[in-house]
């Protein structure tokens, strides 16, 4: 069967909470249950490329107290890939294939295989080093849940979690002063979390990337909801949620941009827009890196563990290139090979957006 | 179709974060939606007993903010049943069935259909008085996720994360003074919470109800750890926790018990029997109500309202009886003749007991 | 001695978490010591216009549980001054001094006394009320802790606790990805705020407005922090922080500014420049109103109830025309004609700051 | 001058959050501003005791992050003095005074001068290591505030936070119920806690230490807010309550206590004894070590720092043999030989206690 001994272990790709709580539970379930030794290959893809020196042994020591941490450990590099490498030493910049560096540098280190955990980019490495032979487990991570693969992914629950407090918190200022606010939620082509945040704050209007948006449509709603008594809203605006025939609204300063619509963000334009329409003073507030950051949520620690344990079970049963997925309430597993750029977004007719629709919620089509 | 104009809603048993949130998806989904009048009963049964002083009008302005409110605006009453009734008036004590008294009053008030969201008792009634002809809905509610029919209950994400809140306050101070830490946590038939708890609180061991503990294995385990380096521990008891072959433990205290073999609970006699073993300073932590009460968790306010925007769609599609249920990710129901009763445990195979041990965490067993 | 018998509250200006518990608190004292009745002023100076279709009685029932919730249940209004009004009837659009109607509703209403809570301008048209004869207690409103007269506002300690919490947050990503976050605080004039969340969040640098910042100081911090193995940062910068000899930044989208050196507000423009001078990938992140909202601190939940029986026991003792201040740990008062623009800044050369520069925090000078 | 090179760090006693940071601040503040080097004691006097291998180096990069970590990395014994030590090797038991190893050990170290942080037992062995010619600096830590000789001690705005949200979540539980819930707040002899936790968690009744309390008189606040409408109550009991003129009240399980008057805790005897009087169902929540541990608040975390800081300044001016005090908004110092066994209570006339009475909560006297 499996002659694994010693196994790698990655994170690529932006930050998202639970990243720690999978390398613990890789850790631990190679050591406790399988006597296995485990290394830490730090900054993603590069570390693998400059070897020894980025390599560190994780124990059940220096692993058992990160579950509660954000962040990874292991630290992340971004856009790293050493299919189509470029680094610089003293002879120069160099520009090329460096996959075997990687190769070798597993050799020499005595590592048998490799879960890899990251997002797309990471994980098409990860299926690239996996056609080289190496023993390659994926395990996905996109803060946005956007992968069609999987039901749910780590991280999300937590993203979620602080939205939400933040518009707790801006609630209270809105109502106060009969206000609309609009919260930027991360989310640049798929809404899920946008859709979460809306309906755990208790938005007034929701604006995805999925559906564009008629601001007079939104308009309406939160006229008719004035004139009900409730004079101020939330609006929740996805990064990357789009007017219906409008230009591209830009998401942040760009300013040699030729024709940015809005400079400020798509949520600054829809608060200026409101305020005009609905005759509330609007601002516009952009949640950003809070969303990615802090520790994973008690959720997010259960589900992080569980792809984390499911990893080395798929290595340990030989079930190589495959990467870890969610189906219904079950761990199970699924090519590399067909998971690559495949995303989902938030289906238009699905449940979520039904049940917001039925309670009144402008989705501003 | 349905001729339903008016509908009821009422919340009877322990408090559970969420049915608030339950409360304002029905009263919104039910108007915005179908145009329908909502009538609130408070205090569950009893509040249908008396009738009209005891029904409030639901309205948009009175739901919209209740969403992150913990408890229930409706409150709540524990055990009455009208159908084996007991009250006091002026002419003495009464007792016996009184259903076509709430039968009575729902007509007297234009109600044409009954959503009644509760735990066991609460939906047991809510099928008797579905049996009589009344156009009932269920919503169940159980902090302890223990329902049979359905895969998870609204309540249970914020009763773990409250509980893991305090699990990682423990934790600096265990490992401050090298002290094992007991926590009883809620469930006193089934072990969801304990283990979830466990699981995202880094526990060292996790007692169930469904696994008998002997605490000699317990004390192996954290042994071995501290020879490790890890001179501290948390162990997370549910208060059902039961001993092999021990007496039964009695969580709270109990004078006049023939043979309570241990006061203060099953936390306070684990902790000094692990001090005797293990030879380090124990503590108790019992979080008792702590963990029903709060905000719910972004993830709890998403499916309660699911679960409440179900409810009213079951009621418009004619399906009386039933029970909303969560399967996978999917809102379906069940029959309200199926479910009483029907309570589920851990699997003491399941996936995250053997993820939880596969790590190391012991479960006494 | 006193005549009063029913006294007036309102809040004026913009939100800041605790003056629920100040109005709780100056509800309930005025009614379970003294006997009086209270009446809710709703939306400021505007409500007083109005007069009674805004006045709302208060009552333990309807404070009782307002402790914990942010923003006003008596919201509040900006910028009205009774005293140089405009508004619109049918007959037209009026300016000029309505103060008298401001007076007249007060009499009435039956309205003996009145607390305001609120900044400078609120402040300012309480001292011209009081000069008018009316008897006005003043409570002060300022998240910035900007008020020379008392030594802390209520609001400050929840506004720097959202602050830090943000900052947590964004250190794991900072981490992860070797980067510099630069976080923009609120604090236009003074940078109380921006101070002491830089200290509770283990910030790297402080930019304050009362310290004009040189880049390359900072950036030279910053090297020699990685120089030492710290390759990420996190910066605070107050909305008002300026550049040594360097233009006005725009704190703000402001498009039609003739010069704005910088569109996206200074933190972006400190992450740019740092980005270029440290070598390491630099993010902003603007916090925004979040600052302001959600439920206050238990900490300022015993200030705001402090500030509030304060101003009821002014009243009761006939010292009208004051405004209640805290002194060290003690609760006092100062005459409303002293201290209205009279602000504070924080001390260049103040305890704080001696202690973040011996740690070794830039500020820039 | 001073021909300080390098000093010690120890922390003793319970946990208390904020250690870390104090820590932290003397080690930045020792290496940034004066190029000292920093010894970390581990395990308080014991580490003195065993010397070189429980000595560690303490430098910015291995104290930068601990700010915001409950609990010390230092960890902490309890009742360890060396002038009275007991202590086990392989020769047998050996009893006496060992100051002269602690001395010994320090200067084989090469520590000049030494911070000790800790309570009344750890202060005391500081002030004889001073009378031995040992350069101290004290710095105070009791999570209850009650050390005469300073205003507010770090530690205790995180218990009160954390007692609020206690109270927080346990109220939604009381009002959907109607229920009287007693929860028992750390404080043996001093109210503090138990007070500002009453304050913020806007309880109905706080029963402290210094007030001894007649259920009679709670009773008949808790039944005249009922008859106003409120039937519910929180009512926080510090763990040294005391009935009037009743027995000692055991706060938690001793079953071969000669006569405890109650098992299970003051709490439970309120809770008891108010369901008897009032009329509604009780029940007592024991808050426990959660109030210990968890991250510091911002307020916290500025505070430690503050003291900290004042620390390594104390000894750098040559001021030893003194502990650092919070007067009003300063931090100074006092001698450790005026401050041990100075305890303060809260006053029973105090501030605190006089507005909570005026907003009718009841002490019980």
């Amino acid at each position: 069967m499996s002659e694994i001994k010693r196994i790698g272990v990655m994170t690529g790709g932006g930050d998202c909470p639970g990243l720690n709580a999978v390398i613990r539970a890789v850790t631990k379930t190679a050591i406790m249950k399988y006597g296995l030794e485990v290394v830490g290959i730090k900054h993603g893809y590069r570390g693998l490329f400059l070897g020894e020196k980025e390599f560190v042994n994780l124990t059940l020591d220096n692993t058992d107290q990160i579950l509660a941490e954000g962040g990874t450990i292991l630290f992340s590099s971004n856009k790293d890939n050493l299919f189509d490498y470029t680094f610089e030493d003293e002879t120069g910049v160099h520009h090329g294939d460096y996959s075997h560096v990687g190769v070798e540098n597993l050799k020499k280190a005595g590592i048998d295989a490799l879960v890899v955990i990251g997002g797309d980019g990471t994980l098409t490495s990860g299926r690239d080093f996996s056609r080289l032979g190496i023993k390659v487990i994926g395990v996905p991570k996109t803060i946005d849940n956007d992968l069609a693969a999987t039901d749910t992914t780590f991280g999300f629950d937590t993203a979620v979690a602080a939205a939400t407090d933040a518009m707790d918190r801006l609630k209270t200022t809105a109502r106060s002063h009969s206000r609309i606010i609009c919260v930027e939620a991360m989310g640049r082509y798929a809404g899920f979390l946008a859709l979460a945040t809306g309906i755990a704050g208790a938005a007034d209007a929701i604006l995805l990337p999925e559906i564009e948006f008629d601001l007079d449509k939104v308009a309406e709603t939160l006229k008719k909801n004035r004139d009900n008594g409730k004079e101020w809203a939330l609006v929740v605006v996805a990064e990357g949620a789009k007017e219906k025939g409008g230009k591209v609204i830009v998401s942040k300063v760009v300013e040699d941009s030729p024709d940015p619509i809005r400079l400020g963000g798509v949520a600054a334009y829809v608060a200026e827009e409101l305020e005009k329409r609905v005759g509330l003073e609007s601002r516009a507030t952009v949640l950003g890196h809070v969303q990615r950051g802090g520790s994973p949520t008690a959720n997010d620690r259960i589900l992080s563990t569980r792809y984390g344990s499911a990893a080395v079970e798929l290595l340990m049963e030989g079930k190589f290139g495959n990467m870890v997925i969610l189906k219904g309430n079950e761990m199970s597993y699924e090519s590399l090979e067909n998971v690559i750029g495949n995303n989902k977004g938030v289906e238009v007719d699905g449940e979520l957006v039904k049940v917001a629709k039925a309670m009144g919620v402008s989705f501003g089509d």
